[in-house]
């Protein structure tokens, strides 16, 4: 059957998430097949590189479904963003491979994480940053995030989930902590993610940064296996997932 | 009387302006003064530097009150965030001459205004830029923006207000087009501003990108004198108050 691979950038805000739920709550997947009901005349269902958290943006998620119609992939497109509420927008649509699935073939994901540290918040930027209203030590930061880099056992910085299949070993590829005036982004590259692994380890750096934990804290949760070991999750609303790529 | 000068920054969003209405609709002054009667248990009025029309955004507008107190400003400051809505931040509170009037001293503002040209919308920044959903011509936008640089009469750029006093004549110092990716910003500052200014020249030169004016047509429309002669005001959401300075 024809298979569509779309890209979608979204404002989590007025979101529970994007899996559809039982009790009738708005998310980007159910929004997306009410859309595709509409086009379609037929329920079709879409499915996502993974699942957005509540409160969590994205910038590049991509997600694929399968349709029989001959409509070309810029018309589906321009039906999809004529139907779609404003805090969806559809980037791109492309006809994919039959089996494509944007869940199981997606290679490597990238998130990334923004801070505002200063004494007040910021109005313009309250939905798109999570705000600290303090000054944090980003050198020792980046210091300690070295010890999350490569293939490692994440189980410190995982929260139980039962779709964890194949245990709790994942790769970062790189993660890059980047200061722009009082606002600092951390970007998390790896070959896929564990349940709250990108916002358990923002957290746990933010305390980093707090003066909260001394030089070698990380490595040694990450020894420690045990998720006590490590910080809070950060909230959900600083979280962008940037890009999915196959 | 002690005079305070404060520097805000809001989101424009879900606010009716800065004037308090006598519809009681929201508007950020009247935000402002209901927490100033509850810091000082009595009304006391704030001045903006100027209204700022719904919709409008600021990242440095400023205002003055007084009041008889002896409170620190930077405990008025923590007092104001604590109790102010997340869309309005108090950046500064500063000690003021008592004679400081945030709208009749003001020297010179600074508005920016976004514009996102591109095929599809951005659901991250819908609330904040103005989506054309084509490519402009920023060259010409740049050659016929330089017609609007110094002391002009801008009859044809504003909308009749009955508080323009002393006419139309005013002075634009600095008027630059930047592009970053798909976004364009344009930012304008000049000794004060009438009514609508800044969204009539950013809307005319929207319409000059669009190829509907050739060139020379922003001069010839300063001449007219009329204001059916320049384009039509761009929205609300795209403007920002950024800088005043005394």
């Amino acid at each position: 059957m024809p298979t569509f691979k779309i890209t979608l950038e979204y404002d989590g805000t007025d979101f529970n998430g994007w899996q559809v739920q039982t009790n009738a709550k708005r998310t980007i997947q159910g929004e997306i097949e009410a859309v595709l009901f509409k086009i379609f005349k037929k329920h079709i269902s879409v499915i996502g590189s993974g699942r957005t958290d509540s409160g969590v943006h994205a910038k590049g998620q991509v997600a694929h479904f399968r349709a029989e119609t001959d409509m070309p992939s810029d018309e589906i497109q321009r039906a999809l963003n004529y139907n779609l509420p404003g805090d969806i927008s559809v980037l791109k649509v492309e006809a994919a491979a039959d089996d494509f699935h944007a869940q199981f073939d997606a290679k490597r994901k990238t998130y990334s994480y923004t801070i505002l540290a200063r004494q007040w918040p910021s109005a313009l930027e309250r939905r798109r940053c999570h705000f600290v209203p303090r000054k944090l030590n980003v050198a020792l930061m980046k210091k300690e995030a070295r010890a999350l880099v490569g293939k490692k056992d994440f189980k410190s910085f995982a929260n139980v989930n039962p779709s964890h299949k194949g245990g709790t070993v994942r790769t970062i590829r790189r993660l890059h902590i980047r200061v722009q005036g009082d606002f600092i982004t951390i970007t998390v590259e790896g070959e896929g993610f564990l349940y709250k692994m990108v916002r358990n380890i923002v957290g746990t750096l933010l305390e980093v940064g707090a003066g909260r934990f001394p030089p070698g804290s990380v490595k040694a949760m990450l020894l420690k296996k045990d998720r006590r070991a490590a910080g809070l999750a950060a909230p959900a609303h600083g979280l962008y997932l940037e890009e999915v790529r196959y």
